[in-house]
């Protein structure tokens, strides 16, 4: 076992970085920004993000607390202040304007750049203008320019860093996810997405992982019936757990996990037209297709690796399940390009 | 470029799964959970996440809102109500009790339990009892019980998924963490974490560094100053930048990124003690160090892979900085396991 802060104090030097909770005197000068309030945000943008299924006044609720994290407030100030980017404030001309690129450093399918876009907003307001931005969904290559955008310089370093850990980690689950659905393509096999999202993000995960081509599970424990292990010992078997979620829940969809061929046959038996096959390899998988013969839609969750999601889907199994997609997300890595517009003249 | 949701378009099936943002007959009934208010939280679980650098007053709020994505509450419901958990209302006894073992699946660091047990009190309240928990920081092995739980059976399921989301994710920081530190053993050189955070989740993902053994750098951006490339363009060069900031912030702790030695030379010779070195190769570094002599706290940053951490760590440098500890997160995979109490007595 190890202390939270072993190597400082083992060591017994002194950190050279501030200590986590520590107060400074530049934290008590509150900055000039004032966030940008909901309802004076552009209403095509909120439009945009209701339509890809998010919540735009959550979703600004979230951006607004993002940026707090980065700019917390000196205490005593009145709400709705942020504290000052310090390093921005002593270096640049306030006056400065300038260029923003958000550019891919590595190939992948972009998502987030709406969510890019709403904190470029929620810190300059009416003060920046986002002049393209490719679509959610899109395949980029290194270099390609995803968001341009013109505004105030310190501004757009100040919104820079949580703008980017918003597309970056969206982009990173909508890249990993086309590389699922083009691993799969061709069998009729669909990947879907998990339960396992990070607490908060569930509506961003989910819907990146439509960017990339999946198809969402469940989105929480009351739009669907999903039986699992535990929930089939408490009721008896798969028949009467499957028996008890019907008679409950008459228009809810139902899906019930198997681990093995028995429990498959059981459940077409009494109508089970949804199954989960759970931690099955390919040979078990192959006869579950057989046995079900078209009767029940089956999804093969469990263990599965990219290296062997063709192999599994090639089983005739309508669906892959991968937590990975939304549980362990590696970044597409982005950057933001800044050009200076030439003070006293337009670029 | 690709359509958001292009799989189910493009073939005309209709998904087996809800629909985003579909409403369901299931969803119109609110579930007898009442989410435990904060003035309930027993108090030494509070004071430990204080302790511990976090701010158990907003983590709750944030708890509230991660179980509230998987149990939305109906539309017009009471606030402060929760939707069902379809399957265990349908399939588990309301009286049945239970131990839920949380386990590790691999080895690992852990962090986020107290989380972890924050989520099972805010789901239960006082109708919980967590007989033993490891403390964060603790290595495990495959298979070890890290917290042991007892209650109500389908309160513990409810809580469960949430539970290991905010566990696992901050262990896999933890572990990866704890790889970092292991790789520049016996070096002097420490492991930093970066701002490249996951939008509200900077204390915690930096609380979860410092279980692994690593060292927080800056917090945001007004505990400390960090000149970089487009601040230095501004400033007119390094100096000028760091006379700027010394000027504007006398108390503040200052770093200043450098991409080659001249301009460490220069900010050496007007006394700037802490720099950081922006993707040098090897050589480079080893050089730095040289001329550097002791003068100033070395940051290695930019590029840098855990096969390469001891040969950078090895050049004499004091710091390494690691952005993938918290932007590219792989879970620690952390399991739960249920044992039923039988009814009518005590285990």
């Amino acid at each position: 076992m190890s202390d939270a802060r072993p190597a400082a104090a083992a060591e017994g030097r002194r950190s050279p970085y501030p200590e986590p909770g520590s107060t400074t005197r530049a934290a008590a000068v509150a900055t000039g920004w004032t966030p940008t309030a909901y309802a004076a945000l552009p209403r095509p943008l909120l439009d945009e993000l209701t339509a890809a299924g998010l919540d735009p006044e959550r979703l600004h609720a979230q951006v607004l607390d993002a940026l707090t994290e980065d700019l917390p407030a000196p205490e005593g100030s009145p709400a709705g202040t942020w504290g000052v980017d310090a390093t921005s404030a002593a270096t640049l001309d306030p006056a400065q304007r300038g260029t923003a690129d958000l550019a891919a450093r590595e190939p992948g399918t972009v998502a987030g750049l709406a969510v890019a876009e709403l904190v470029l907003r929620t810190v300059l307001g009416d003060d920046v203008e986002v002049h393209q931005r490719v679509p959610d969904g899109t395949r980029v290559a290194a270099g390609d320019v995803v968001l341009r955008a013109s505004g105030p310089v310190p501004g757009l370093l100040t919104a820079e860093r949580t703008a980017l850990n918003y597309a970056s980690h969206l982009s990173g689950v909508a890249t990993t996810t086309a590389r699922w659905v083009e691993a799969v393509a061709g069998t009729g096999a669909r990947v879907l997405d998990t339960r396992k999202t990070l607490p908060g993000w569930r509506a961003l995960q989910k819907y990146a992982v439509r960017c990339g081509g999946g198809v969402n599970h469940r989105l929480g424990l009351s739009d669907m019936v999903m039986v699992k292990d535990n929930h089939v010992v408490a009721a008896g078997g798969v028949v009467p757990a499957y028996e008890a979620v019907r008679a409950a829940w008459p228009d809810l969809r139902v899906e019930v996990e198997v681990t093995d061929l028995d429990q498959l046959r059981a459940l077409l038996e009494v109508g089970c037209d949804h199954v989960l096959l759970d931690n099955m390899d390919t040979a078990t998988m192959v006869e579950a297709v057989r046995v079900a013969a078209g009767r029940a839609t089956l999804e093969a969750s469990g263990g599965l690796t990219l290296d062997r999601a063709r192999e599994v889907a090639a089983t005739g199994v309508d669906f892959l399940s991968v937590g990975a997609l939304t549980h362990s997300v590696a970044v597409l890595d982005l950057g933001l390009d800044l050009q200076e517009t030439p003070l006293g003249g337009p670029a």
